[in-house]
């Protein structure tokens, strides 16, 4: 792969990971999708012999000193250490149990997210609608490279998610939502989906046909939850009510 | 009051809210710390009754259109209100449960914090250091104007905050925690603190000392929850269970 590094745009079949955690992540977990690894002149060469020069080393990865490509591809100041990857297809598991999140919008968000399922043992994630990057920088950086970890499908509308993938049990999170979180029953012998809706507009009523709805109860001096929150206790409380 | 409005800084004794959601919760909680409104000319003023313009009105409060000075202050294209307020002084209560943030570092997430609090009815907040600057503009937007329903007090340390705040059950959240979340007691006639670390270090081993120091497990795929996911659910499972 020759090519000159740019700033990154959805339509590139590559992209970045900016920082020494999610780069590392990414060589241990997606060695094949590893093209190069920066590094700016900033970076402690001896730190450790964890360092991105031996990791890179025995996996036979190029490593790159280049610090005029940091100035123009990392957002941040403090990054000493970029990956660059070609990007990889991947395939939700029918039989285990997902993360949907329906036309999510924040980058940043959708990283956290995906730090929270890694974290709490949910490793499929399917998001309906397309304006969503998975492989966008911003998610990368947020998830601390817990996307290497993931699977996911991208997929047109919620129909053909459900079309596609079985008999299952569905608990849409909804400030409508019939039972409350701390109520729900979970089934232990059927996989789960999660389903959440865009950070500003929720999901729509046509979700209170799916499944079962679920509320978070809070306090009505709050609009609502931040997205990532609501998610995170959801997370956290399926993982602990399937066990 | 009558002053160059300016770019933030920590050192103003004003501060911004930024957007009509957070200015419209600063008017309704906080009329007196209110210097002015300034509102763009995109602003949509027939919007409704409940605009901007009807609201000030009532409470007396002026409203001034400005886009230059939008342009100085806003770092969001999409914001077309902001809120000018004088810092005002907030003290806890003793006899109330607490969050204790230590030595937190990114604003968006003490805002998210402060947010995810008043959402689940823990409306007081310590702050152990005093590197955090709760007035700053990017705390009051992630906590979409939830701040102006909280009390928070500033310590210099744990120590000092121990010292003032008397007879408490004390949670320190950490990941050589001595008992896991779901299994932790709370007793329901006593306040309590739970206790988080800064976003990178964590809390030191010496809050090992302190009241009943609690893990939120988490699989070893991930380094550690994010700061504000781990906060969520520590305070929806203590209002839950402090019911």
């Amino acid at each position: 792969m020759d090519f000159k590094l740019k700033s990154y745009k959805k339509d590139f079949d590559y992209s970045y990971t900016f920082g020494a955690f999610p780069t590392m992540e990414l060589i241990n977990f997606k060695p094949e999708a590893v093209v190069k690894v920066l590094v700016s002149s900033n970076y402690d060469k001896k730190s450790s012999e964890d360092s991105i020069y031996s990791v890179c080393n025995d996996k036979n990865i190029e490593v790159e000193e280049n610090d005029k490509l940091f100035n123009k591809l990392s957002p941040k100041e403090n990054c000493y250490v970029i990956g660059v990857l070609k990007k990889f297809n991947s395939q939700i598991d029918k039989n285990k149990s997902h993360v949907v999140l329906v036309n999510p919008s924040n980058m940043g968000n959708i990283g956290t997210i995906i730090r929270t399922m890694i974290g709490f043992g949910i490793n499929d994630l399917a998001v309906i609608g397309h304006g969503a990057d998975l492989f966008n920088p911003k998610v990368i950086r947020a998830s601390m490279g817990a996307i290497f970890k993931l699977k996911f499908t991208h997929y047109d509308c919620f129909e053909d998610y459900i079309n596609e993938n079985g008999q299952r049990s569905v608990y849409p999170f909804m400030l409508k939502g019939a039972v409350t979180l701390d109520s729900v029953k979970v089934e232990k012998d059927k996989p789960f989906s999660i389903v959440f809706g865009n950070e500003a507009t929720g999901l729509s009523d046509d979700f209170l046909n799916y499944g079962t709805s679920v509320l978070i109860p809070h306090h009505k001096t709050i609009d609502s939850l931040n997205l990532t929150i609501a998610a995170g206790i959801a997370i956290y409380e399926f993982s602990l009510k399937s066990k």
